[in-house]
C-alpha cells in the first residue's frame, strides 16, 4: 500500500504514476487472437470443438453443444429460496433502472417545413460473452441480458466455456432467469470469433458484451467495427472518499470488496485525517486476517492499494477527476457537493450507509463500468449498447425550395455537382 | 453495374454476394500504423515534425504549427455572402437538431428509499480529424464539431493536414463558424496519436472523431480505448427504394450523388418496374456525360451499382434490412409503410423531394453514418459520442435494511466475503 499526503514534496509525481499506471498485463495476445478467429472464420465449427478439446479438455460432440433451456430452469429451482429471491430482487430492480433509461424516439416538423426524427430500435441479436471458473457471476448475468432484453433484442446468445465439461448452476439459474435464447459450452477468443462471424450451429450476433480474460478482450478489441462491443474493460478500481465520522473498519471492508476480485484490482482511500487513514489501515489488516478471500485482496492492497490524506476535501475532485475512477465512494457530510465537482466516474455512492457492494448487485444502475480512466469518456453499460438510431428526414417541394438552395452552394463549393444536380432537378433548374 | 431480378435463378446468392462485399482495400496497414503511434507515444513533436516533413513536404517549425483563431476569422468573413449563408444556415439547423437531441438526467427515489439517477456531462476535449486535399469538406467540419460544442466540450481541436504548407479556406472558415478552439496543421496517424497520447504541444483529447483514409482509420481503431472514437468508417452507399412515377433522371441523380464520392461507393437502386429500370439506367449514362466528376462517378456506379427489379415492394425491406445501407431513400406513394419495416439503415430520405444530398448539408441530422452494414449495430454521430453518463446511487440504514440482505446473500453466493462484509458491516450484523 502506498500512503501519500498531498503536503509532501514530491505528491505531484508520486500521484500522476498513480493515474498512468494500467496494471494491465502487458502479455502481447494480438497475433494469437488474430489466428483463432482467422481459424473459426474459416472452419466454423470444427474450429470451436478443436479449441474448446485443447482448451477446456472435453469433446463438444460429446458432451453437447448447448445447454438447453430446460437445464437452465431446473438450475433456477433448484436455488435455496433465499439466494432463488436474492437474484429476483436484483432482476426486478435492474429491470426498474433500464426500463426507464429507454431512449424516446422523435418525429417533429420544423419552420421550414422540414419533417425530421430518430427512431431507436434494438439490435437483431445479441452475444454474452461469460468467464468459466471464478469469475462465473451470476450477477454479471443480470447487468448483461437485462440490459439486452429490456432494449428489445429478440436472440440473446450466452457463450461460456465449461472447462472439463462442468457447468456453473447459479450462472445457468441467472440465465433462465434473464431470459437468456441459447447458451452455448464455448469460451474463449474463438467463442467471440464464432459470435462475430457465426458459424454453421451458432448464427452470427450484431454485439457483442461481457467481460473476460486478455484473448477474450483482445478478440473483442479485433473485431469491433465486424459487430459493436461494450467496451474495453481492465482492471477495476474503487476509490473511497472519507471523512473521520466513519468507522474504520467500513471503509476498510468496502476498500476490501473491490481488493478481492482481483489481484491488479485498485483501492483508492481519499482521506482528510491523518489518525483516520491510520486507523482505516490497521483495520484492513485486521478484516484481511479473517477474510477467506485473504491472499488475493492482500496482493491488490499491498500492490496497488493507496491512501492519500488531503489537506482539506476541497482537494479531492482534482484528484478524483485524475483518477477517473469506475467506482467512487463518497462518505462524508455532505456527498453531495463533492459530487457536483466530480466530472469523470463510472459510478458515485453517496453517503454512509451506501456500501459500493450493492451497487454490483442489487441496486439498479448496471455494474459493467468503465475502467482505467475511461469513465473521461465513455459510460457504464446501458439499453443504449443493445439499440441504434435510424435519422430520417421529409421534404416537399416548398421545404426543398426553403433549403435546398443553400444545399446546392455547399454542393458547389466542395466539388459534387451530382449532389447539387440532384436538388436543382427537383426544383426545375 | 450489376443488374438483378429478385424472379432470376440465382438472385439469392448474387445478392449474398452483393452484401458481403466490403469494398476495402485489403492493403493491411496495422504495423506501420503501430510504428507511427509509438514515435509519436515516445517523440511527441519531435516525430510530427519528422513524419510531417516526409508526408506533407513542409517544415512545421517554419510553416508554423498552428493556425490561429484571427486566420479562421478572416477565411469566414472572405467567403462569398451566398456561401456564407448557407453555412450559417446549415449550421444553425445542424445545431438545432442536434440540441434537442441533449439526453436528460435522471434523480429519483424508488419504492424501496433507495435514491438513482445518471448525470450526464460532455467529456473535457475532443479532437476532430479532417482530412486534407479532395476530401476536405466545410459540412463534415461542421457536422462533427457541432454536436461536440452542443454536447459542451470546452476544448475542441482540429487536426489536418496541409500538403505543402497550403490551408483549405473553407475549412477554415467552417471551423470559425463552429467555434473550434484549437487547429493543428499535422494529419496522418500520427496527427491521432498525437491527439490521444498528447506531445508537449498539443495536450490530448478524451474523444476522436471524424473521416480520414486507411492509416488515420486505423489509428484509431488501434487507439479504442486509450480514447473513445467515433466509429470504423468504410466506404459509403446508398439504398433508392422507388416506383415508375419517379423521373428517372432525378433517382439518377441520386444515386450519383453517392457514385462521385469515391470509387468505392455503392449506389443501388430497387424498383418494381423493369422499364423503369431502364429508363434509370439510361439517365445515369446522360447524366454522367454531363458531371465533372464524372470519372469517379463513373467508376463507382460501373464497379459497385445494382439494380434490382423486385416483384413488389413487399420484397424490399428484407433485402434493405440484410443491405443495412448507411442512406435509404424511400420514393413511393407511401415510403412511411415501408420505412416502418425497415430496421436497420443509418439515415432515411422519405418521399419524392427528399434528394439525400439535403441531408448531407442542410437538413439538421448528422450526415456521420454507420457504413458497410453497420447500421444493424450502430447510429449516426450525435451528442451523445460526446458525452459520458455517470450513474449514482444513495441509501440510508433503512433502505440498506430493504435491499442490503439479498447483496449478501449473492456475494456469498459468488464467493465474495469482503463484499457481504462492506454491508454487513453497516447492518450491525
Amino acid at each position: 500500500m502506498l500512503r501519500l499526503s498531498t503536503s509532501d514534496e514530491g505528491f505531484a509525481e508520486a500521484f500522476r504514476r498513480v493515474v498512468a499506471d494500467r496494471r494491465e498485463s502487458a502479455v502481447d495476445v494480438a497475433k494469437d487472437v488474430a489466428d483463432i478467429l482467422a481459424a473459426v472464420r474459416e472452419r466454423g465449427d470444427g474450429a470451436l470443438a478443436d479449441y474448446t478439446q485443447r482448451f477446456d479438455g472435453h469433446d463438444l460432440n460429446q458432451s453437447g453443444w448447448q445447454v438447453d433451456a430446460e437445464t437452465c430452469r431446473q438450475a433456477f429451482e433448484a436455488l435455496k429460496p433465499e439466494l432463488r429471491e436474492a437474484l429476483e430482487l436484483a432482476a426486478t430492480r435492474i429491470r426498474a433502472y433500464h426500463e426507464a433509461q429507454l431512449p424516446e424516439d422523435r418525429d417533429y416538423t420544423d419552420a421550414a417545413g422540414v419533417r425530421l426524427g430518430a427512431t431507436w430500435r434494438a439490435v437483431d441479436a445479441a452475444g454474452l460473452y461469460v468467464p468459466g471458473g471464478r469469475a462465473a457471476y451470476p450477477s454479471s448475468m443480470l447487468m448483461n441480458a437485462i440490459p439486452a432484453k429490456v432494449a428489445g433484442v429478440e436472440r440473446l446468445v450466452v457463450v461460456t466455456p465449461t472447462p472439463k465439461g462442468e457447468v456453473n448452476a447459479l450462472v445457468l439459474a441467472a440465465a433462465h432467469l434473464a431470459g437468456v435464447d441459447e447458451v452455448w459450452r464455448v469460451g474463449g477468443a474463438h467463442a467471440v470469433g464464432a459470435l462475430a462471424y457465426g458459424t454453421e450451429r451458432i448464427a452470427p450476433v450484431d454485439v457483442i458484451t461481457g467481460p473476460g480474460n486478455a484473448w477474450v478482450a483482445e478478440a473483442k478489441r479485433q473485431l469491433y467495427g465486424v459487430v459493436g462491443i461494450d467496451m474495453v474493460a481492465g482492471p477495476s478500481e474503487i476509490l473511497v472518499i472519507a471523512d473521520a465520522k466513519n468507522e474504520p473498519r467500513r471503509i476498510a471492508a468496502d476498500l476490501l470488496s473491490q481488493a478481492e476480485h482481483d489481484p491488479t484490482s485498485q483501492s483508492i482511500l481519499i482521506t482528510d485525517d491523518t489518525a483516520f487513514a491510520d486507523a482505516v489501515a490497521a483495520a484492513v489488516e485486521t478484516e484481511l486476517a479473517a477474510l477467506a478471500t485473504e491472499q488475493t485482496a492482500r496482493t491488490s492492497w499491498s500492490d496497488n492499494g493507496v491512501i492519500v490524506v488531503v489537506g482539506s476535501f476541497d482537494e479531492a475532485p482534482a484528484l478524483a477527476n485524475a483518477l477517473a475512477a469506475e467506482h467512487v465512494e463518497i462518505a462524508t457530510d455532505d456527498p453531495e457537493a463533492l459530487m457536483k465537482q466530480i466530472r469523470h466516474a463510472g459510478s458515485v455512492f453517496l453517503g454512509r450507509m451506501t456500501p459500493e457492494a450493492v451497487g454490483d448487485y442489487v441496486a439498479g444502475p448496471n455494474h459493467v463500468l468503465p475502467t482505467g480512466r475511461r469513465a473521461r469518456f465513455s459510460s457504464g453499460l446501458s439499453v443504449l449498447d443493445f439499440m441504434k438510431r435510424t435519422s430520417f428526414i421529409q421534404l416537399d417541394l416548398a421545404a426543398l425550395e426553403a433549403i435546398g438552395p443553400a444545399a446546392v452552394a455547399l454542393a458547389d463549393a466542395e466539388g459534387l455537382p451530382a449532389h447539387a444536380r440532384s436538388i436543382q432537378v427537383r426544383l426545375g433548374q
